[in-house]
């Protein structure tokens, strides 16, 4: 079904990621430049200033910081070099990316306290006021914006209020929705934003960026637990000479800042909102015509990527769904939950309606050829 | 002078890396694969098997582990991830790339002990086997095989021999040499040896990948000191189901599959050496008849990257040399040394003995335009 030939059209990605990225996007990867070249440099630079004003804040208040690795790297490197070894986190956990955190401040024997809350609810902000109130050694607050394992999306700038009232510093993982659902660094209190160039943006893989406020990160030099991950060398670095410490994927660099121009092009982030909330919306309404039915509320749920129950009907497995979409060319994600049985939609990528009403017919031949009926 | 517009010529790379690759290298990115598909699994795996192969190992008792972020980040892992904490490292410095394995090592807080050597010359085998005799507490020995830094090959054999002799585990950071220096595993008595997509394999940047003799690697098993760094962990994870932990650099694994089935056409790890060492011979030759001095003893210098001292002129300035040279399309590297004022030519990447001849026309002119004059 496939072919290596380049300009071949590939299976449409309905996956949080790697997505599918423009052909222009890639072709800007035809390229080879030095690290060190001036032009690479421009390229960097015009990078690290579009993200700052995507995220609407200013250079000098705020930097954005490009780190080499997927986006988890991104991740460890706010927990491994900007909390200090005095420092204590909370962390919000409704899925598997808060218990990623949960991970790293494990292995980076930092101490924490876990508020976790079923994947089908939002963080219980009252728990989050309480632990606040009673212990003040925790130093800072971590959650996730949209949390791929379900697609909801956590109410972070309720969750800021509570940090900052009780002046604590926050951490916010927007890896999944950074570049198309609109964030207010002010009204939420974010002082680190972690996110990746193959999400929203529609980059291709191969670095995170964050997105720090100045007057806490000035405060983490020679925090880092790590020489790779040393967010406060990296800024240092990206901002004395323009280059990366390390090897840059450059590459991967040229491909983003062809998809952030793109970004603009299309009308910034409520375009791109539009955009993927009406992917949502033919998906689901698609999928309940079909007899589906999603697995959060649809009131928490996000147009990111949608979680779905598998069908209750005996007839249905999900290896044979997923390998009768995968031969018609739709590439959809297995769930991640531990509480449900569900697979997974993402809208996000270079996708436009006309790819999800494809996939629905996918989707119904793939049920009536494996004899399942739906309520 | 440059054009962003697909298909055309970039500046040839006479660097250390990201280097000039080829035209079929940079058009097998130009495709979207999930990280889960199938064929990119198949891709992956292909990749690992090969470089065992180009390695002379078998797998079952070698593994190749891929890692995500630049060289550097692999070699961390090797520190961070197989090393216990009751570990002692002695590392062998002659260069940038064997301070920066202490500054990994005090950033990691793993004890250490430094043989510093010239940086023209190889390390003390003397030392070292004095060192390794008198403290026992010594559990692994680092050395850098190709020193980027001058261009230096140290004798990994040699070391290898006195590493085994006494019993220890041994690391070789064989970044800039993996792929076009032969490399004989058995011999050298090599028990992780590391390397980077962007390198003597001509692939682009994204991730640096771990050859690690099982013996050894298969008790590192929670040694981790990181999430995203953890060694065992991502072999277990490709192992399992072939499958990244965490977001792979999906385009830069198309492109660097690529560059193996090339290097294979090439002729193998033999042919890659021929033509680099030929393009460091056209190098020289030329060099020497404009009168410029190579910073190493020839017998020490190898075929990678060569140190060149600055012309003993003050009309001379290599901000001024570097400039008249990228210009003219030419990108050469700085020096990076403590000791000499030297810059830097590579001879790898997708370059011929042509590309050199008019590099070296570049210089010719170069040089005449800042009326500089050599012995």
């Amino acid at each position: 079904m496939n072919s290596t030939l380049p300009g071949y059209k590939d299976k449409p990605l309905f996956t949080p990621g790697p997505l599918t990225t423009s052909r222009t996007v890639k072709q800007a990867m035809l390229r080879d430049l030095g690290s060190r070249d001036s032009e690479f440099i421009t390229v960097v630079r015009s990078i690290r200033e579009r993200l700052l004003k995507i995220a609407g804040v200013e250079k000098g208040t705020h930097e954005a910081i490009l780190l080499q690795g997927s986006g988890t790297y991104s991740v460890e490197s706010i927990f491994s070099s900007t909390v200090p070894r005095s420092g204590k986190v909370l962390i919000l956990v409704n899925g598997s990316y808060g218990e990623r955190m949960i991970k790293i401040c494990d292995v980076l024997n930092i101490p924490k306290v876990v508020l976790r809350n079923p994947e089908n609810e939002v963080p219980n902000l009252e728990s989050l006021r309480e632990e606040l109130a009673k212990d003040p050694e925790i130093t800072h607050v971590a959650a996730v914006h949209c949390e791929t394992t379900t697609g909801i999306i956590n109410p972070i700038q309720l969750i800021g209020e509570i940090v900052k009232g009780h002046g604590r510093i926050y951490f916010v993982d927007a890896m999944s929705s950074f570049g198309a659902v609109p964030i207010d660094f002010e009204a939420c209190g974010v002082d680190y934003l972690v996110s990746s160039a193959n999400k929203c943006i529609e980059g291709v893989p191969g670095f995170g960026f964050i997105i720090a406020r100045m007057d806490e990160f000035m405060k983490t030099e020679r925090y880092a637990r790590s020489l790779s991950l040393d967010l406060y060398a990296q800024w240092k670095g990206l901002e004395s000479n323009g280059q990366f410490r390390f090897t840059p994927p450059t590459h991967s660099l040229l491909a983003f800042h062809q998809a952030l121009i793109e970004l603009e092009d299309e009308g910034g982030v409520a375009a791109r909102a539009a955009r993927y909330r009406k992917n949502h919306e033919v998906l689901v309404k698609g999928m309940r015509e079909l007899g589906f039915k999603e697995y959060l509320k649809s009131d928490l749920q996000g147009y990111i990527i949608t979680s779905f129950l598998y069908p209750d009907d005996s007839n249905f497995s999900f290896e044979t769904f997923y390998n009768q979409l995968n031969d018609r060319g739709f590439v959809i994600y297995p769930g991640k939950l531990s509480q449900a049985d569900c697979f997974r939609i993402g809208s996000i990528g270079r996708l436009s309606g006309y790819d999800f009403t494809a996939l629905l017919l996918g989707i119904e031949k793939a049920l009536k050829l494996m004899g399942v009926t739906l309520g």
